[in-house]
């Protein structure tokens, strides 16, 4: 349904054509500095064509809150947060009235709520994904004013072109360590940190847009400092979470974490993370970092990584052979001009889904540790 | 925590030392039949070294149902079941109180919990999904009596040793239409249905086995059947609940559906699975099926299919350069003979977490579509 | 927290002095037609000084539906709905700045929160039932078309003035089986339909009004036509979910059902509900109702009812010894006219609460029998 | 459902024919000291006939924990409980396969779920409150270790014989403050402390017993050294989660908290909680407490109390004119002896689920507490 988590809970609402979106985000603790510039920017970021951290003036998509804060301070009561619509109906969709759009979710909600939403996929439309992102800011600055948690996410994939995803290359494990949402934004539109693989990049989006076609790409995201002892097994563990909320965005095919699929190639000997004794931190860490930060589910301090998959956008302005609602064959293109490669728009949203896991799974440690100091012997 | 499901919900218990493992399944509809016989095969299935569907007569793990049951059928009320742990400790695990298990959850359970079981691990020994066996078992027969709903997991890889999973592939698309859980089991312990592909991977798991090392592999699973319009967008969409299922699993590194990380790699215009309209069932059905069965968060009625990754197993008896709790440098090598491949007994237990996901939002649904029809005026 | 309901589920936000108040309705069945038309009037209803089901025109607390509809019927998506505020502080609260107002939620929300917002009581503000009213006429909507069901809420006792509500009274069971919204609200203000004991009521209020004082009273409602089956055993059953929805209304002081506190007095031969074979609608049913319509926690068709307790209102302009916030002795007397009777003002939210709680169970109870229907043998 | 709590969780399952009843209880802090010693008293002061918080040693419903502690310690995995059943049918039942007995919930089980249990009324048995004073054990463990909060309940009335529990009573009050569960039990069967009404109340349940009747009581509770801030608001105000609890027990009629159904009467000025500052406290605190320790929902410090209306038992002894399952008019009379009055017997129970709200709402406060100090600049 449309809420999410357990204690830090948002539930959204509002499809492509309704008034506005949104979304209200309860058990926010009190007396966290918050207004609307906290939420801005990550909104901005969502929005097509833009990738620099600057507010311009009279952009769109501004978020108002509507509750929750007081001189600028939260409140501890719900905050609700509203954008609205600008609400005509492109004429560019009139078709989609005959065709159930392939591989859209025009067909899926008719047969699932018996009615059609003028957008076709109701709240499978990206507009959906405001709300989260408004409410992922709110979850990522409490995440760094209490543990200086850093979420940055950035494209590592777009086609067969690739950054090199393995979790024994030095390379990738160092720019886990260091990629900053300044350096991904500095990127360009096409969000990669690496100049090489990204030249390779734009090259292929042109190659695909020259095509009227369209082509997927991969997302990957690190969390640095998450506190040690994040997640609830057993059905919580933390990469649980992670992945539903991932999945849970429009257009995913996959997700892994760590080593990921490539991991179930890399031995045991190999692939098992040695600890050794850190002097800085005082504690037990380890040499390598297959497990991605997560072992049995909770976060044991090491940089969380992972990966989400994004289909081809399904919009495409050359001719698709398919047939209409009513079963008769027919030829469908979608008129306009269209992204060959959404993948990058998604580096903000897969950001706020990663916060609002961790910070609803950090609060119901919080309660666990408060409690369990209380009532220990030792 | 150790509650999944929002109507048919089970909640598990019980880690490697207590007395029993078990869960309480909530929501099951009243009328069912349902004995210990149908909860068995799958908890036999699951145990080490079995890959028969029989049942044999002095077995371990075996099934009790407490309650929610009379004569034979359900009563609408919770189901509790319990299997016995046989509770010795055995002497193997005897130096894991000096050494937290590389890449296994010994530290991290510490660290969360202050406190450190025999096991190790705690609840994230593979004990615990004796539970979700036994729940799943019961979710199974719902679906099947409800909608001939079929399940069928099988191994695809093992390391480098992969059978062809292209949604382009016809042979691959035939092999998720015909599948059967006899024929995996058939296939031997190593259960790939592919013959060729299985030498190979029986040479693999060889190879491994003889250097004390270990290796990972791939559960696939198809869901025949499933009714169309099942799924909760936008948090609960039917992808995004299973990912969260299979990365609750232990030893999971990623998840993926439908096309999966290769569909990023395919253009959108071969990508989109294109309507035709079906005779036999009279409506639309996709020409193609990258789209894994779930479209917008919702089933189309194609079938279901989806991938798992499972890590080398962290126990190997080859020596680890690692470090004690207290931080001081050793060796550390599990003592006995352990499984260098454990990708092959997480079959039944992805059915079950499958057919888990599949009840909560079929009865979500039939809730839904009961109402409308009597609130709507069409 | 902010959310009520398992599949029927209402996220309200808002206070008294932020941008608006309102919520999330999520779960409400597609197809149904909805407008602001079909939620103004309980909202009108809840107003200061409104008895009438009539909508003036130019009125405050206009509702805007913002989301999940289209053409006037229910998409299935998540119903937003908005109240603006009037967001000017009026000028006399402003010693509360100084004292915790005795009996209000002043000093315990500063206590838990540990920030204080400009009214005081936070959530506690009697305009936060207005995301309720909201959300509970769509509740209504849908459980009326589908099964005709009926709730009516009326003013049973100001302070000591109070109807016969003995389960054994002739003229109360009548009462209940007949009343009518329009009847309680040409009731006038202090919506009580009986006529004689309306009149002490009337003079009642005006005796607390003229000495500057207040005074509680208690609301009865009745749901007809409930279907059977209704209620969650055993944490659900329906007794304490409308038990929980009553009691979360700010000011309560206790809910009975049935029989209620009386029904101790009772002796189980006259109390126990004996049952007959009823020809008008051919099944078993009860001849007394002392049981409240609920047996076992599940709806047996007869009249559901139950009364709410009010205690009289906190704010009272004449002068109350107390201490301020930092602990000084001094004086209080709230400034400007105060309504002595608030209980009134409660009936349509009682009602809203009522039709959240049921509409809720009724879904519950939907899954559960379609999926039954298809799963046993019977 | 049979789930309750949001942190910490039970979930119970059982009825009276089936092998053992118990629960799983999710959420248990680690590191606590836990033993079946710590269960078993409550489970014997639940048995019939029992009065004594010492524990026989041969008795029956002993408690068994199958998971989650290790060496007398909890791990902070689940606990799951079990307590056999004695699995044989009494034949005193067999009259009601032919009829419903009235009031209790034989009729409206078959209406809900299509299907009769040999035991009639399924989980309402009052066999199914085990796994809930099992899990309030542990609750109440953790309250005490963490708070030295106590729980204490006793009964107020039996029919028209009652305690005076007018809160501007200062008897009244004073027993609250000071009444111990010694005492209660100390007071013999009927567990009111008070000797006079105790005397009456004896010969009023013995009136009963001699007609082969029966009578319903209250049971009321005191909570003292609650923390400060706990409730939330605003659906999960204290008195709401409260409420919902108690209503969720077996022939539960109404619950009061504070000045309850009396305080409607009770005018503003009178009714007002004054504060002072106290000095050995530090902090301010009411002079009285009609707001019965809660106000907005939101625990204050004071004593928290409530009432708890249960219904006479149905089952009689005497001859009742009712109608069969297939609707012919009979006479049914319960055969054996039967207790004419059960509500002495719910005074553990009571106290189990005011400490499973207890350590729920705690637990959420402690979790938003740790996280606002972490990110408030104050």
């Amino acid at each position: 349904m449309s809420t999410f988590g357990t204690v830090f809970r948002v539930t959204t609402y509002g499809e492509s054509h309704c008034k506005s979106v949104g979304c209200i985000v309860d058990g926010v603790p009190p007396g966290l500095k918050l207004t609307e510039d906290d939420i801005q920017p990550q909104l901005t970021r969502r929005r097509p064509g833009q990738s620099k951290l600057s507010t311009p003036r009279n952009e769109k998509d501004r978020v108002e809150i509507q509750s929750g804060t007081e001189n600028g301070v939260t409140l501890g009561s719900p905050i609700a947060m509203m954008v609205k619509n600008e609400d005509h109906r492109p004429n560019d969709y009139s078709e989609t009235d005959l065709y159930p759009r392939p591989s859209h979710a025009d067909w899926t909600y008719i047969q699932k709520y018996g009615t059609k939403s003028s957008s076709g996929g109701g709240r499978s439309s990206a507009r959906e994904t405001i709300g989260r992102v408004a409410a992922g800011a709110i979850a990522e600055k409490i995440l760094f004013k209490s543990n200086k948690v850093e979420i940055v996410a950035f494209v590592s994939s777009i086609g067969a072109i690739s950054m090199n995803r393995n979790p024994l290359d030095e390379d990738f494990i160092q720019t886990l360590k260091t990629i900053t949402r300044e350096e991904v934004d500095a990127a360009g539109p096409v969000r990669c940190p690496d100049p090489k693989v990204r030249e390779l990049m734009v090259k292929e989006i042109e190659h695909y847009r020259d095509s009227k076609d369209s082509i997927g790409g991969i997302v990957t995201c690190v969390i640095r400092n998450c506190p040690i002892g994040i997640g609830e097994p057993c059905f919580d563990k933390l990469e649980a979470k992670l992945a539903h909320a991932m999945l849970s965005l429009p257009a995913t095919k996959g997700f892994e974490f760590g080593s990921g699929f490539l991991g179930t190639q890399i031995p045991g000997s190999k692939h098992n993370d040695a600890f050794y004794y850190d002097e800085e931190t005082s504690r037990l860490r380890t040499r390598t970092n297959n497990s991605g930060g997560i072992q049995g589910g909770i976060s044991n301090g090491e940089d969380i990584y992972f990966s989400v998959a994004f289909k081809s956008a399904a919009t495409i302005s050359q001719e698709q052979e398919t047939a209409t609602y009513d079963g008769k064959d027919g030829v469908l293109a979608a008129r306009g001009r269209h992204d060959p490669s959404v993948t990058p728009r998604a580096v903000p949203i897969v950001e706020a889904m990663a916060a609002l896991v961790l910070v609803d799974q950090f609060l119901l440690q919080k309660a666990r540790e408060s409690v369990s100091a209380l009532v220990s012997d030792d």
